[in-house]
């Protein structure tokens, strides 16, 4: 691949032409093989299609949905006033003389001001992330975890949640060949995870949720996947993601439990990707933390168990997504490893301080007795009572349809049904090259507008169809959204059978 | 480096205890490799220097003067009010109906909201950065360089600039052994370089500016460094920061074609930080982008030659680091590597969305008849001509001092000048494992409360020593900061003699 000197070649006008550089030849392999599905092909035509509706085209429908992302503003969630507030006197500190901002977001607004070089979001803030919002996370975490302790060095904010595991897994990579790091995750999985590990050359080891137990997670899948990985790497970090995306599940208390026993024992350092915490909407599910569950468990574990936790601004009620804000804390880990991530972590500065500033807003928000608490309680309320509505008629409205089966979508924001694909379309997709359950999303994409994410990019059991759709859509919309997707399937299964 | 199971220990007081999963010795190797000067050991001193101030210690100094990084707003420079008007506004839009904001302000937010799902800065925005901000990027470029054209396809928002930078790095990473990739980087260098090159595990190769010539690049040297590095690894790309970082000179049209022949001829990508393109000071030098002179040096070159460009919001008259606000241009690029960029920045969803608008903001300022025209040229104004007085003031007083010679800051924010240590000293370092202008620095951090950063943080010639200092802080401390620096000179000086 060594390029020589004066390679060049005259084209037929006499103009001097050279190779690429950088080719798809030449170019970094690793990045070859990453795949990110939820901004994959299938959303790359949706935004085609936007732009030839926009261009006046004639299509089947009138506007495309994006129910592909976890995209809350976009589909109309309106943000939390008061976070926006102390955020536009943060921006604009001449708005602090203005009266028509309550007090409780002056004195936020003032605080974070205050812990920002020369008292302005334009500085850089230490690269851990400023130290006043640190405090703030730690005492979020206490009061969230029933008082467990939390100390603010082992908080690092993040450029959303998926710097922070990006950055986690880079820690965790080493060896080659049978030595390589292998890291478990989920099957299905949110794509960063397999596009990270294969960014980095790391191993991905798979275990498979149980869909048939609303995608329950099973020590058992988990020994099977780790005792075939030790075979032909070296496994050493266990994720999960609780509530789960896309699955929608949330954990008991026991299966935290033994999850951690199994990590104690096999030697797995932890990372739990929490970042829909206060998306839980099911009867009987509660959110545990794997921190608070830890501790809960006695020294023997909380001594000695690697975890780190990761949340974001951009889901649970604020999803304030386009801010990038999100921290991780990071338990029990070794004294030198945690100064070289300090480091690892200077190199790229500092994350976005509007979204720092945001972060400390999630975990400080209007209190009892402040200006803004009822409208704040209020917002959070009606937003969250809206998306466990969201959910159950999700799950209603799949189910109904024969051939779409739907596990009760108990938190997170997404919904992951079983498709059956007819043996016809499964063959007319595999001719194409196209996985099947791409196949059927995508004519969904041409025929309604509807953009879903199939199955495929999240990882599924072999023969085995789905899609993820959001349930983020306001409720009327949803309702047409469920009803098209219903008539779709029914067409599409007819049209194959 | 395999973990066997169950290899626990049982301590003294009976507690169970294990070795940890993630330890310095397996975690990832090329992590370790990374060094990151200007917020290294030095840095981390002159934080606890200033908590140690806080708790009421005595120290020799008041308070301690952080000249170590370009952060103009912890300086003191005061933010363009016309940006922060228009964050505010797409922060809480409620704004918009407020009669003392300016329509111009306004009229720029109404924009920018409509371009974000849900006209909410909270959406993800694409990953390759919203749509008509990158319009507004390519009709900047277009002005800048006096008409040559720029397609907004080739634009892409950025998390900073150093995100970009690190994601071109990343795509041009291939190879093992003789055939590994190569990057060509100045010495001195701004660290993030050798820091990602580190991370990748790519080869650094080093050609050394002149700092006789006022730290020119020279042709001969390029050749040299490259004609050595083809002996052991497969160069493939030339780094040059224009206005130069650490050493502020400006590259003269002459050099930037010589260049562009140099890369053309060796069958070299172009990387061009240009961070600091409104931050000329010196009398005769003028900003060149390679863009421009690429383009100007007609089809054999502008047809081929592969050129990535990188700005950010951090610098020139704005210096707003926080909002990590960037965007880089390609030119030339392969179609399929371009398709393969546009996949690996969707991984992490999009750069922050306030850094996004605030890049709009910077390629988009006021327009004269525009209400807030005038202020706004009175602010950038203001700040560029006292950046420009500091530049001189810098240099002369530094020059003042027998055995500190400075050559002009013709462009950036930095002095880099080059000090003469006495053997004494030398050896008192070597013998404390420590480089000659870290003890240097250090004892000037401990004595005086100045923060600067040694040269050997950034390269320089084998036997010089060096230390970056920042031209930021406002007029009046700098004097006092650069009378403590000569104080301290010549009492070091002294002291070693």
């Amino acid at each position: 691949q060594t390029f020589k000197r004066d390679d060049r070649k005259m084209s037929e006008n006499g103009m001097v032409s050279r190779a690429k550089v950088l080719t798809i030849d030449t170019m970094n392999p690793t990045v070859k093989k990453v795949e990110y599905a939820v901004r994959g092909p299938i959303v790359q035509r949706a935004v085609e299609l936007e732009r030839e509706l926009s261009e006046g085209m004639k299509k089947p429908f009138a506007e495309v949905i994006k129910a592909n992302i976890g995209d809350a503003h976009a589909m109309g969630q309106q943000p939390i006033t008061f976070f926006r507030q102390v955020l536009a006197l943060c921006s604009y500190p001449e708005l602090l003389n203005d009266s028509t901002f309550p007090e409780d977001a002056k004195s936020r607004a003032h605080r974070i001001l205050q812990s920002c070089g020369g008292n302005s979001m334009g500085s850089y803030s230490a690269s851990q992330g400023i130290d006043s919002v640190r405090q703030d996370v730690a005492r979020y975490i206490e009061r969230r975890d029933g008082g467990v302790p939390c100390d603010p060095d082992d908080i690092y904010l993040t450029t959303g949640a998926s710097d922070g595991i990006v950055t986690m897994l880079k820690l965790l990579v080493c060896g080659e060949g049978a030595a390589r790091t292998g890291v478990m995750i989920s099957i299905p999985q949110y794509p960063l995870y397999s596009a990270a590990l294969a960014e980095l050359g790391a191993v991905q080891i798979n275990y498979y949720l149980n869909e048939e137990t609303c995608w329950s997670l099973d020590i058992g899948e988990l020994q099977r996947a780790l005792d075939e990985a030790r075979q032909y790497c070296n496994p050493r970090a266990l994720c999960i993601i609780n509530p789960g995306n896309p699955t929608g599940q949330v954990q008991s208390r026991e299966c935290i439990e033994d999850v951690i026993r199994f990590a104690a024992k096999e030697r797995l350092f932890l990372m739990a990707d929490e970042v829909y915490q206060d998306n839980v909407y099911a009867e009987g599910c509660q959110f545990h933390s794997f921190k608070k569950v830890l501790f809960e468990m006695g020294p023997e574990y909380s001594n000695t168990v690697e975890l780190a936790s990761f949340h974001s601004t951009s889901k649970c009620y604020m999803g304030e997504c386009g801010f990038r804000g999100g921290y991780m804390e990071i338990i029990n880990m070794d004294d030198e490893v945690k100064a070289q991530l300090t480091k690892l972590v200077s190199v790229r500065l500092c994350p976005p301080v509007p979204g720092q500033a945001l972060m400390d807003l999630v975990v400080n928000p209007p209190q009892p007795g402040e200006p803004s608490y009822d409208n704040f309680i209020k917002e959070r309320t009606a937003t969250l009572s809206a998306l466990a509505q969201k959910a159950k008629l999700t799950e209603q409205v799949l189910n109904t349809v024969q051939g779409i089966s739907c596990n009760p979508v108990q938190g997170a924001m997404y919904s992951f049904p079983r498709i059956t694909i007819p043996e016809k379309a499964i063959k007319e997709a595999t001719d194409k090259g196209q996985q099947p359950d791409m196949f059927y999303c995508m004519k969904m994409l041409e025929e309604t507008g509807i953009c879903l994410v199939p199955g495929s990019g999240f990882g599924q059991k072999d023969g085995t169809y789905h899609f993820r759709m959001t349930i983020l859509p306001p409720n009327d919309k949803l309702q047409i959204l469920l009803n098209k997707v219903k008539e779709f399937h029914q067409r599409f299964t007819q049209q194959y059978s």
